[in-house]
């Protein structure tokens, strides 16, 4: 876990609140749900690896004290993800959300994991869900809302991929693996893009698979570039319906995209976690292989709590990579007008100064008090390095004398 | 815990970005700190009962294996405060951090309590603090920057109250108190709002103070009104410096206040924490005793991590209160214009009714879309329910009949 610097605190704060802004306007309402959650729903939800990687909390009091061994010792957990959370919450309170719910969630995540560059024991996800649409409306309004989101970010260069679970399904199937095994082919395939076409294939040869279905799987994905191709391959192991949704997905945002973001079917998605029943998809920004916003269908995961299922689906950004992303790039927060720093002596009446620091506050600008220092031309150079564009020395006698700024780079030019 | 309602979570983001835009224009930076900390920092912070209330997270891996008893098996926990986890942020980064510090901090907290009406174990507080000035500018500008926030939400009737933490020690002197009991003697007086005169007195008196004492402090508390009267009553127990820096809050403030809240000296004030230094100060609404902000200056709490005392000053806006109260008379977010939502055949192109929705995006209108279900008329009246004020279905042709909006309160008055 880490601090936080201002410059940087500034910088989230802003993309937050873009984003926050989209996806208002595309009709999303933010919930909250609490950081901490019981360690038994944790631990029941499909959270795969995750659910290795929770942070536990003690029991208190009596409970601790009746606690014999470490496994029975805590009751709580700190929550991995937003997703299952956000089922927990509609579960308890769906009479009185909208139905459909379509939420937004922001908010930190913890994983207990090893320390490593670019990676956070506390880290904050960005989320949008639909529950209660079974229509690949939902798909749609998802992409073109996240979309939209990093485009107000700045981000260009925008690459949504597109595939099903089911069609993965199909393909495992129709390549000679056992069926039943599918979940464990989709996890050696997922890595594709990492260890490459030949460590996936030994991998599947060394857990058992058929020897020849590995080549025939990478070879198949190799080939198909689009829907038709796929489905004439796999002829009838996929439903109608499949080839409808996805297609209509393909047609209707390519319809949307005006240049904003390119989209392209791609057979070799799996996306990591098992939940996911439908279309998924990914965002890849430039030249970068890894994604910064996934999401997909999870038509079963609700079900497991309220005993009937609701179809839902949806779509994170991975904010930590997208401040990456602006950090690297040297984006800084955008604030109204130049920041305004007065420095006035602390033996004064303050009035005055208290005064005018009030009618630019009215006016909008950001105005910060500093008592004058010691040794003043320090003390103005720091706060023009720290990005005071307008700073006003203020006399005893209520009088300011204004800095003139400098051009940026060039230094004084007088003694 | 809780989950947050839609609702009031636009609520709370519309109350947190009002108060962070009067941070910022007063020249205040945000920082954020994980909410996990040490368990050994929290456990050495002088947070008194808040100790005994922080959630501790279980040691994992081999270090658990090699932990024997409950202890010994937790090395991290949540944060109780934002102090604490401040004052430790400024140790470890302060060489990259603007000097002085004017840090906004705005977050969760959690504390284990007993369960009980209106207190949750998570919930969310609101810090300024100013690191780094010893002189009254920072009371001043704490007090003049909070007063501002609360009257951005619309609380009017706020009253400033003003004590220092160095005229109750000579006030407890000056009564005949033990001074190294003086700790003692203000965590009962602490109470005088909740249980009264009678039940304070009987506390000290069963404590073992002096008999007399407690009588002696409650009659002064009741008749000093003035920072002159108490002086007359001290003499030379508090320094010149003590009260000339009380004034100058006081003058100060009252000039800048301009009916917008009341300010007033409070003999009887204390606050809870026992790492006060100096002026306290906090923030009642209309008639409630209990107050909805508070801080102090904690000059002295810095040193035990850096090795040199920093001086101190923090406010702090009981959030929770806040949103508390304005629910209570039924605020709500504002938001941009009224919302639309626009209903549509799902079987239909999509095109027309995503451009239409596009269309009014771009003119920051909130749009929802909703495909058209079994009970229309039912459908129409739950968005209308749901304040949606403007309401268009969409035809398969692309047209929009608009639903005219009814009166608010006043039903159909046609078939």
């Amino acid at each position: 876990m880490r601090d936080v610097l201002p410059d940087e605190v500034a910088l989230r704060d802003w993309a937050m609140a873009q984003i926050l802004a989209v996806y208002r306007r595309h009709g999303f309402v933010r919930i909250e749900t609490p950081a901490v959650e019981s360690l038994r729903l944790l631990l029941r939800s499909d959270g795969g690896e995750n659910e290795k990687l929770i942070f536990k909390i003690l029991k208190r009091g009596e409970k601790l004290q009746a606690a014999g061994r470490p496994d029975d010792m805590a009751d709580l957990g700190l929550r991995f993800d937003l997703t299952v959370p956000l089922v927990r919450y509609y579960a308890h309170n769906h009479a009185r959300l909208p139905q459909p719910l379509k939420a937004i969630q922001i908010g930190p995540v913890w994983r207990a994991e090893r320390p490593q560059q670019g990676r956070y024991r506390q880290f904050t996800q960005c989320d949008i869900d639909v529950l209660g649409v079974a229509s690949e409306v939902a798909e749609i309004e998802l992409i073109l809302a996240t979309t939209e989101a990093l485009a107000a970010l700045g981000l260009k260069d925008l690459i949504v991929r597109l595939n099903d679970r089911r069609l993965l399904g199909a393909m495992v199937a129709h390549c000679g693996f056992d069926p039943a095994r599918a979940g464990a082919v989709l996890i050696a395939l997922d890595k594709l893009d990492k260890i490459g076409r030949d460590e996936v294939a030994a991998e599947l040869r060394e857990a058992g698979h058929p020897a020849d279905a590995a080549g025939r799987l990478l070879e198949l994905l190799g080939a198909v570039a689009t829907p038709a191709a796929l489905r004439t391959l796999l002829g009838s192991r996929a439903d109608d319906g499949v080839w409808q949704g996805l297609q209509r997905i393909l047609d209707t945002v390519a319809g949307q995209a005006a240049g904003r973001f390119r989209l392209a079917f791609d057979a070799a998605l799996v996306r990591g976690m098992g939940y996911y029943t439908g279309p998924i998809f990914e965002i890849q920004h430039g030249d970068a292989t890894s994604s910064i916003a996934g999401g997909g269908r999870y038509d079963r995961m609700v079900g497991k709590f309220i005993g009937r299922d609701v179809p839902a689906t949806g779509f994170s950004i991975g904010f930590e990579r997208v401040i990456g992303i602006l950090m690297h790039r040297g984006s800084s927060a955008e604030t109204d007008g130049p920041r305004v720093a007065l420095v006035f002596d602390d033996t004064m009446d303050l009035a005055p100064v208290l005064g005018l620091a009030r009618d630019l506050r009215e006016q909008g600008r950001h105005v910060l008090l500093e008592t004058r220092g010691k040794r003043l031309g320090k003390q103005l150079q720091d706060l023009e390095a720290r990005g005071f564009r307008r700073i006003g020395v203020m006399g005893a006698d209520g009088t300011v004398e204004w800095r003139a700024p400098r051009a940026a780079g060039t230094g004084e030019t007088k003694a």
